[in-house]
């Protein structure tokens, strides 16, 4: 093995120009006949279906000539998509793939498992849950307890998290009051403070404030007291939120406490993803109980403005449904401190009485996580993890502790299909605890009746339904190629983050004279945003048109170019009312006033992802971050002429 | 085109012996090559990455050795898959795959285009969309109206339905508390039984009783009063469901109108699929609301029964929030008569004041409707659809009714994946009036920032984000071969489900004397469910087990079997809870009371599904209906000896 501990990134690429080419042809075919000469041993006898006689019957032609016709013009057309794979694309996340989750997910596809349910999927459920196991390793949570599973990205993961996050909320409501139902004294139940407590001596503030270990706990005890586990779930379901709907679950809250206290709210950073609006809108908890934490000039959750608002929600005793701290967000690739964030989470509990499920949005960061794993699986130090990566020095000590701090969280959400270099659908929720998975099943009589291994069937505890084998065996495969440590997806996540750093630099060290060029922070992880502007744009408002113009000009959504740009960046708009007042400095430095940006609404900013792990270390015969600088300046002249470039 | 009219079927499957392997296999080599040379003629001048002599380094061999073997060893693990692509296996619908989807999916992979935004996917988002208008033209949604999207499955398309359906219901409440805040007067809303009121006048269950399409127009009016677009929104969103959450909003409604009457519920046939449990408990409206209508003896929601609950509800003044007709039942592929619940909802809203969203789950049965439409787009009249159909006359009636009557409902879940097949993922969800849409959408700064056409964003209004484009390009590819209609995936699915009568009518001849076999009635579409017994198994508990024994002897699950078996099939349980007294015929004709039912809870039945279009009529060597007749036979008398077969 010892060859293999330093892999070759650019081996396991199909590359920019196709230069594994030959050898994953070779792959496809192997996959492609395996499967094919599977199918004739099984019943050989049978004979073939279709003679040979058949097969020249014009109508057969026919049939195979239109679906020839149509791959060609499906081919075609293709071909207007985006060059993902070239380190010219410096645009959104998306990138040439792992070989190994491609060929993996192509090799299943033909097999068309369905992870719903063993049945349906021998082979790759347990390929789905030993990744789970491995993204559950790598965070740190403990292997006998950790539950998780992939989802069709990470909008779906962050959906779970909620789910269950709201449903362990009340789970204390319900089993108090299916405790008074089934006439059982003396349950106790752990307060934040450490402190045991008789259930039904416990306000509804209290109720609301166990934490979640300690709620599930809580099951357990009334499980054990019932005697019956079925019993005992049917009078908690009663009772639960899921079970009575939020409307009698709110009416009976207001009878038996009187005062319903205000709604819980889900805490998160400034700059968290739109898809926590949709989850709270959907999960009925409410748009008006997103609550957005200012973030710092880096563009993560201040930990002094989440203690403030945690002290405030406490006193107003407003409930805390869920604290989600971003570890990588979209527009900055920013990690939030969530070293800093578990800390206040546990003095909120010691000091306040508040408690709350934590989960760490690592749709973006997570598999960044590998960094801090050795081969062997114990942590890295921080001077193991940087030790020889000049000229650029990746991660920050605050990022890897962030990282580190992964294993003090409730859940995580983290996407294979991002920085795991994989195909779509590949989204991934991992649970500390599996404990949480019945707070969310349902039973389902026709698929999982073989009762010995609820675990592999894993439609029973999950949003999703149907789901691809496919998707599990592409991830698996990958993970065997680049392993979740350092030498791993470690390795090649820190060549990425080298090689946004590298351009951060250059654009700070470029000479775009007579232009303005801005950048925000270098980035935690892989994205350099940057503002331009020029003398003669007065206004912030043509300052935002001019961007907008570099940008389209720079992507593939121009309309009537003649032709692709040399490079691809995207845009993004720093919105005053997310933002508040972490971009003033940047509007400064481009020459307006934080009037302007208050009166404007937002700043709008380019943005380039770095997927490309050769990118600070090019081995063509293109300096790409030289040529980069270029384009854009040529570019910003042409659009500052009005004319199209 | 017309000696393509009637395409030759078992030329567009790789087939069970791989009868079109080298056909196929032309297909991936010209696909895999087109990309790589699209890949290569982008920036040619950029010269290769990777250098000849690098790729004889031996780390980078040793790389591709790990991918290699690693590729080896999963191939080796798939073989212990299911066969799903052989006429032997008739287990769950799983089944081969049409070529072109296979294909279409495969060669749009390598492009890794992300739908939730035309900007990361200028040409899948396209052929998204085309997809959703092709099914909405075969459901028979107005063109210019509709709206619909891919999903990750049908669990996913049936929440996307009652999350809509949840926020319409209580819309007017909103805009009444919007124009009330706006001092708007004046706004009249048309009412179930057709006459038109003051939005003022109404009361709450007045406002709860608003037709879908009366709903979208009270936003539109209201819209056009307040001038402003977005000010309108925001003044609605301030007084939603969604916006305030369930809690707050469930507290306004009490103090608005004293009474907030009882939780609005969700009416399902009994043998609705267990995801309307998990969507509801998800969605807040609660397990409890989900109300089951009884089924008839052929499994289909009996429509009296849905009257009188509708009486009842009404009076009682609880309102519905949505109504759920199963299209293809998941155990028994059973068509509720859509027809007639469509009029029953329209009774209800002349006749009670009722008004509410009406949903088809057709995720099973959906593309059987391409049977009714000609390829020019006119629907076919029964006699059309069944002339020539002879020996098995499919559909009956009342199914081709039921199908045609997918036009009368508000919203339908039919899946690619199942009777489409297609590879996984790919559900789907139609609606009839694409308002709907800006009901669940929340903002994106950083993708939807074209502006110009905001349908092509489709992750604005769905609950996924990032999904892959290679999915809707699989779907479009095999519509291009199988269009949606009598000569396409009508063909297709006539072929099945005359493969399950003639299976039926195999089963309902057959001699398995001195066991007994009770089949169910003869089913909608394509699935075939019977119990077994013997005169030497006394109690319903015995027989239950025997059934249980036969299933793991012919499935792919059977532990420590030495060999597979020669046919594949799976079982389900009629759980009394469920089903009611539907399948007391069948417990009586098998030997046993119905009190030996109620006590035992449920009656286990053997399920087929056919997929193979070519079961009724082989052309290999074996007469599979005959093997499968056999192989039961002799796994039942091997069962009943205990032994292992």
């Amino acid at each position: 093995m010892s060859a293999l501990r330093f892999r070759n990134l650019s081996s396991l690429f199909l590359g920019p120009k196709g230069e594994n080419a030959h050898f994953f042809e070779n792959l496809l075919l192997e996959a492609f006949r395996d499967h094919v000469f599977w199918r004739r041993n099984f019943h050989p006898e049978d004979g073939f279906l279709v003679q040979e006689a058949d097969r020249r019957r014009p109508e057969y032609e026919a049939s195979q000539a239109v679906l020839s016709q149509e791959l060609m013009s499906l081919l075609a057309e293709l071909k207007a998509g985006v060059p993902f794979f070239s380190p010219r694309y410096i645009g959104h996340m998306t990138s040439d793939l792992t070989m190994a989750s491609l060929i993996g997910y192509f090799a299943t596809m033909l097999y068309n498992p369905n992870n719903v349910s063993a049945d349906a999927s021998p082979v790759t459920t347990r390929l789905e849950l030993d990744v789970a196991a491995q993204l559950a390793r790598m965070v740190g949570y403990p292997a006998e307890r950790q539950w998780g599973h992939l989802t069709s990205g990470g909008t779906l993961a962050n959906f779970e998290s909620l789910w269950v996050a709201r449903n362990i909320k009340y789970l204390p409501v319900a089993v108090h009051a299916a405790a008074n139902e089934a006439g059982l004294r003396g349950l106790t139940v752990t307060l934040p403070s450490g402190r045991r407590a008789d259930l039904q001596e416990l306000d509804l503030w209290q109720l609301l404030n166990v934490e979640p270990g300690a709620a599930l706990d809580l099951v357990d005890a009334f499980r054990a007291r019932v005697g019956d586990g079925a019993r005992a779930a049917q009078l908690i379901d009663r009772h639960s939120l899921a079970g009575l709907g939020s409307q009698e679950f709110g009416r009976v809250l207001a009878k038996d406490f009187g005062d319903a206290l205000e709604s819980a709210v889900v805490l998160v950073p400034s700059t968290a993803h739109y898809s926590w609006e949709k989850v709270c809108r959907a999960l009925g908890v409410g748009g008006a109980q997103l609550v957005h934490v200012p973030v710092d000039s880096r563009f993560r959750m201040s930990a002094d403005a989440l203690q403030q608002r945690l002290e405030s929600l406490a006193a107003r005793r407003q409930p805390v449904l869920a604290c989600v701290s971003v570890i990588g967000t979209t527009e900055e690739s920013a990690v939030d401190r969530l070293d800093q964030v578990a800390s206040v989470r546990e003095w909120a509990g010691r000091e306040l009485g508040l408690a709350f499920h934590l989960h760490a949005d690592a749709a973006w960061g997570g598999y960044a996580a590998a960094i801090t794993r050795a081969p062997d699986g114990r942590r890295h130090s921080y001077e193991e993890v940087v030790a020889g990566a000049a000229p650029e020095v990746w991660p920050e000590e605050g990022v890897y502790r962030a990282l580190c701090a992964l294993e003090r969280t409730d859940s995580v959400t983290l996407d294979p299909h991002k920085l795991g270099y994989m195909p779509y659908p590949a989204g991934a929720i991992c649970f500390r605890d599996k404990r949480v998975r019945e707070l969310v099943s349902v039973d389902a009589p026709y698929v999982f009746h073989t009762g010995d291994n609820e675990g592999a069937n894993i439609g029973r505890f999950i949003l999703e339904g149907s789901k691809p084998g496919a998707a599990a065996a592409g991830v698996w495969m990958s993970h065997k190629v680049l392993p979740l440590d350092s030498e791993g997806y470690g390795r090649l996540i820190t060549e990425t983050a080298k090689g946004a750093r590298a351009l951060h630099r250059r654009l700070a060290g470029g000479d775009f004279l007579p232009f303005r060029l801005v950048l925000l922070p270098a980035s935690d992880i892989n994205i350099v945003c940057f503002a331009v502007g020029h003398p003669s744009l007065k206004t912030l408002e043509d300052n935002n048109a001019f961007v907008h113009r570099v940008y389209l000009a720079m992507s593939g959504s121009a309309k009537g170019a003649a032709r692709r740009p040399d490079y691809y960046l995207t845009k993004t708009v720093l919105r005053r009312d997310q933002y508040g007042h972490a971009p003033d400095p940047l509007v400064q430095e481009l020459g307006f006033t934080a009037q302007d940006y208050l009166r404007v609404g937002g700043l709008a900013v380019l943005r380039c992802t770095v997927m490309d792990p050769f990118l600070a270390s090019p081995q063509g015969k293109v300096e790409h971050l030289k040529g980069f600088a270029e384009t854009l300046r040529r570019v910003m002249e042409s659009e500052l002429r009005g004319e199209v470039s």
